[in-house]
């Protein structure tokens, strides 16, 4: 740690507006339909001939993240990709984000300066342009909230309730990781609670641990759909789990599913862990959530586009309603999949 | 109360993905460039030639509002209206918001019906389609995050950093009552938290308290605007209080300003409270915040197109930026005004 991150700027010093300059002022836009951005009652956005996409998803300390192993860095990073995902599982481009956090007085001006890195870094790795937000102050923990804004071709967003019969079900990535990542930490964090003498203990799983801490959105992928112009028949992208992701689009479409178990790709690190904790791999792919691959569906003519791209896996096929959402297991049972999603209440 | 009003369902009987078909399954989609609403993972919307106007703001119970004494119903409402406001306070009209909510698990389902029955008043009122948001836990209170998307044109769209020495300063409405209204609304809660028997005494001031509790944002004016084929040269919404709006329309445009105090416009019922409060109302006017009235500026050459129009008052003009902003009193002496705005930390 150096003598900079030791030091602590109470936000009073600042002010509401002289923070924000603050936390903005070297933020440079980068892209043509960013008119305006921070510093007026809105921000300006051309789209012209291209329909704008706008989704947004919001943070809670204490639900969605433990500051205790989570690096604000990473916080910040996170709380963009998660929304970038969603505008990528339109097969649309996010071109801007809006952030706003409420924080509580525990929070220094550095602490704020940290998470704004990682808002950055992930703006520049995905090209794209805060343009708006509000800070204010919370009673209790920090609250993040941020809406992101993409660019799609009309003819090209992909819904989740436009897979047919018929076609083939499709992931990207692999699944499960970042919630055994997840149960790493918590493990960790039990055992430091109960004997804080005791460092923790990692056991190497970098891999794990980074797809809970940073996740990526999947961005590769929406340039090689177009750039193999292929334009999925649905698509959603795997924030509460497979499962969940999968009932999404057959309760929308109106059809069906059908998955093979062999077809589910799982890290083999996350096969290993899970086996370590007592989980079932599958499981954890099916209900762990927090991927933030995309889940889609493509009309079987376009197999051909996608069979030999890397890191896409057919794993199932779309059936009529009828025959409900079926996983046929690697010991051949067929097993009914249920929703779980994520629940916080 | 009704008994309706009584029940009392946990959250946790509907779950996350009930819980929001729940409360959107009845709002219709009444905007054309409204082209995907809520359901999937991100809305669609088409705003052909016009340009996308983009706001968002964060609702914190315990910093920006007390349940004590808002309804839910209000504050969905007004939750809505303060984003609003900012659309229209860059001459746009506002077509779509997205709401996210956390909340902790002493709101029932009852209470959220509560909220987004306000929320959708205020989408019904101001031809706004809700279409999208997230619903999620925090352990303790509710926040609220709610940005607004609308269209503007590109040579009517009116920013802060755009007034010219020269032009009017003029302000919609009167200042200083959403003030009075809170302060009002505080006494009462303090005096009730000492002694629960009183019944609060809001001594009829339905005009102040309503200022508080359910402000308008100024779509009839944006229209007014139109009609007379107004475009103001700058304009921002008074949400900090008139001090701090002009101090941003002047820092951001290389300008001073010049006020009469005899043109800033309160409302008798605000005078007579401010009086009754030991408070001066050009302070609550220029540092009470909340009145969401619109603060613009225009071209001398467009007095005529505003002289006559109902609600808008004059109160002074810009000036060099080496001037400074300057207020001339009724008594004849001329202050310095001191952006205050607002201040949560």
């Amino acid at each position: 740690m150096t003598k900079d991150k030791l030091k602590r700027t109470d936000v009073n010093e600042l002010g509401e507006f002289g923070l924000i300059d603050h936390l903005t002022e070297k933020h440079q836009l980068i892209n043509a339909s960013s008119v305006k951005g921070v510093g007026d009652d809105a921000a300006v956005i051309e789209n012209k001939d291209f329909l704008t996409v706008v989704t947004t998803d919001m943070l809670v300390e204490g639900i969605h993240f433990d500051l205790m192993y989570t690096p604000l860095k990473h916080l910040g990073y996170k709380s963009v990709v998660v929304n970038l995902s969603d505008i990528y599982a339109m097969n649309a481009i996010p071109k801007q984000i809006t952030v706003s956090i409420a924080f509580s007085n525990r929070f220094s001006v550095e602490a704020l300066e940290e998470l704004y890195e990682g808002i950055y870094a992930a703006c520049n790795f995905y090209g794209v342009d805060l343009v708006g937000g509000d800070t204010t102050s919370s009673p209790k923990g920090i609250i993040i909230s941020v809406t992101a804004i993409g660019q799609g071709e009309k003819d090209k967003i992909t819904y989740r309730n436009t897979a047919k019969k018929g076609d083939l079900l499709c992931v990207t990535g692999n699944l499960g990781a970042a919630y055994l990542g997840l149960q790493l930490l918590e493990r960790e964090k039990q055992i430091y609670l109960s004997n804080p003498g005791v460092k923790p203990d990692l056991e190497d799983q970098n891999y794990i641990v980074g797809r809970q801490l940073k996740p990526e959105a999947r961005k590769d992928m929406i340039e090689l759909f177009a750039k193999q112009d292929l334009v999925p028949t649905s698509m959603i992208d795997i924030s509460d789990g497979l499962a969940s992701e999968i009932f999404h689009i057959c309760k929308q479409s109106g059809v069906g599913a059908f998955i093979e178990e062999s077809g589910v790709p799982i890290h083999p690190d996350a096969q290993m862990l899970a086996i370590k904790f007592k989980l079932d791999p599958i499981t954890c792919a099916l209900s762990g959530g927090e991927d933030y691959e995309l889940l889609f569906t493509i009309d079987p003519k376009d197999v051909e586009k996608v069979k030999y791209l890397p890191d896409i896996y057919i794993m199932g096929e779309i059936t009529e309603a009828s025959e409900g959402i079926k996983l046929h297991t690697k010991g051949g049972n067929i097993h009914d999949i249920k929703a779980q999603g994520w629940k916080h209440f």
